[in-house]
């Protein structure tokens, strides 16, 4: 599939991502699924290194979902393992032999214990992993490891994905500048919770392994988790953090100093986050949805991801029809509280429809230039409080059907 | 639109509907929006009759489910209009004056009260509905009126329809036998609750509103409201069910006696709401999700819905690949309970997963056979209980894309 596919025209290319200290990559050609391309990627992380997790909300996770939340509490990571081309999904206990096979072979590779080797798979799902294949480039991986190999490990990680994807921060930590990079994968059966598909996120930071949690899963909520692309929600979804400690900042907890550091790494996250989007399964369009004046923050969220999930909406969008019915429909569907007559409608900061009808006078023309381009913004007033959010997605087109009615063909 | 788009692969012949005593029909070209079509249906019937009523729980719906809502509690109807091409909705104010001209002048032209008047509207939602052309064309209508002009009836609602969709049966009620006729419309932005669009149903029984109202609303739950073609939920959902009392059976609210007349009801409702899904949008192919061993019938309804709203599972249908990873997916996002290692799919009777695996040996001949028909039957067993629902849906195809990306222009 990756490769063959067009490249989305909403790709940004991907940045220069700058080592970190204490992590290096390799990937390899393991023939899981595809052939000619990278398909595995292996992280040595130092000793020491510190690790939060955020997984798939879906009660049918994979089996390498179920591994890292048995590991996670460990909170140390030695290894990460990632393979596209088979999520390992719906294997049975064959799954969990292979994701066992896999973190073995990874640990006796590198010298670490099991339990601090991280796993995850992305891919078709229902086929037996063929772990073997895996395990047979471990060496390979070993010897090829360095620390300079970012662009590669985004391109290995890749499924439906038309280019690969990656965010850079620094920030001050206790005096210390460190680094934050992050790569990510993803492009359909995207919704929260988890919005990822497949996420890492490394830096040189030293910071304790629960407060890392605690930062990833608030950054996560306003990010990841604000994405649909089509409703459906990953089986193997996962965001891991990693913090090696390299840069030899004094580890802390404490809020006020870790400030910028949360900051940076919310920058990482939203930056992935839109990559995804711009990465949607037969996107066109970037849409930017905006749910103000509801009655709370969450009763806006779910208005906003009724919104960016009604097929209808985006098969408008895709046809370039700024069709506010639609999106009045959609504000009704959701079942939070609504009033028809004080809804508002703003497309490309024009308001379209206020107080429950059109605008008078409305001049479609500045609206219908907007719907021509690439980024789409929606704005609706629900007009009962000061709830707001903002999600994002993007447009529901022929090429989503093309790439999904015959994914496994 | 309609009479543009290919009619469904999957359509059936319109059925010969007989005339239903005390019911007189008119059709006419108002010009709404389409041109060279009938697009306004008059009903009139006879005085005394009794009607029940079932509407959309989106909350932003039209004018005119507001106003059927507002007349229904005075039980009698004596004249229903519908148009098409207009929705009148979000249309503020000037819905509301629109809903109360149309109704006025048809309770002026027939002699009835104006809250004896039933209003529907499908089509484009957020343009004012020129009331005015549907007013000009009553004095013909009812020139027009004739017992036996059901087929016109069920063409003169249709929007994105491709074919027009009627139903009929006879019971035995008090020892006389009585009629049941059906016509539907809908095709896109359906949903629970409603999935039906627009449907009309008329019976020269002598029921009371009350008893009409319960039979009506306890098989829409079975029927309408277990169908979905794209997950959005019109704003304009309406089923009345008018109920003429000319066959001259003795009224009553007996359940026993009510009997054959509630299996006959069903299952006019039941063929009609098969014709809706078989002409949903871009279908083709009619799908059937059976769920079983679910903990409640509800938990049960929810899994087969997430199912078949998952545009990852329809896409996979219409590129006529049993994948049942995403089937599993679909059920992990339901969020009833399930256990990943309980769960079985059949695909055509043919189990291929079981307990959260492929069945050993598992030949996939059969199946793809089956997939390649029109009548798609996917069974899951959850495992955990008794809980069983069906539900109804069509595969995501480019001609949902085309419909839909281009629907106003």
């Amino acid at each position: 599939m990756a490769g063959q596919l067009p490249v989305s025209p909403l790709a940004l290319p991907m940045p220069k991502l700058p080592p970190i200290a204490g992590v290096r990559l390799a990937t390899a050609e393991a023939g899981v699924r595809y052939k000619g391309r990278t398909d595995v990627l292996l992280a040595e992380l130092a000793e020491g290194t510190s690790v939060a997790g955020v997984f798939t909300k879906n009660l049918c996770p994979g089996a390498p979902v179920t591994w890292c939340r048995e590991v996670l509490p460990g909170g140390t990571a030695r290894a990460l393992v990632v393979n596209a081309g088979n999520a390992n999904v719906f294997t049975g206990a064959a799954g969990a032999r292979a994701v066992e096979a896999t973190a073995k072979a990874a640990a006796a590779t590198l010298g670490a214990q099991t339990g601090e080797v991280f796993l995850a798979s992305t891919g078709v799902i229902g086929e037996p992993l063929p772990a073997e294949r895996i395990v047979a480039v471990m060496d390979q991986l070993k010897a090829d490891l360095t620390e300079d190999r970012f662009a590669e490990a985004a391109k290995a990680i890749m499924t439906t994905d038309t280019f690969p994807k990656g965010a850079t921060r620094t920030a001050k930590l206790g005096g210390v500048e460190v680094r934050i990079n992050g790569i990510a994968k993803g492009s359909g059966m995207i919704a929260p919770d988890m919005a990822t598909m497949l996420s890492f996120i490394f830096t040189d930071a030293a910071i304790p392994a629960s407060a890392l949690q605690a930062m990833l899963s608030k950054s996560v909520e306003g990010t990841f988790n604000c994405v649909t692309i089509d409703s459906d929600t990953s089986t193997s979804d996962t965001v891991l953090l990693f913090a090696t400690g390299a840069a030899g900042n004094k580890p802390t907890e404490d809020p006020g100093q870790l400030a910028d550091f949360r900051r940076a790494l919310h920058e990482v996250l939203h930056e992935l986050t839109m990559l995804v989007v711009r990465d949607g399964e037969g996107a066109q369009k970037l849409v930017t949805i905006k749910v103000e004046g509801a009655v709370s923050h969450a009763s806006a969220k779910k208005i906003a991801l009724a919104i960016a999930n009604s097929p209808l909406v985006k098969t408008a969008i895709a046809g370039e029809d700024a069709n506010w019915g639609r999106i009045v429909m959609a504000v009704g569907k959701a079942g939070e509280p609504a009033d028809r007559d004080k809804l508002g409608v703003a497309v490309g900061g024009v308001w379209m429809a206020k107080a429950g009808g059109v605008v008078p006078g409305y001049d479609e023309t500045p609206v219908v230039a907007h719907m021509k381009g690439r980024e789409i913004e929606l704005v609706v007033d629900i007009g009962l409080g000061e709830g707001h959010a903002t999600v994002w997605t993007c447009d529901l087109t022929h090429g989503y059907i093309d790439i999904n009615g015959s994914y496994r063909s």
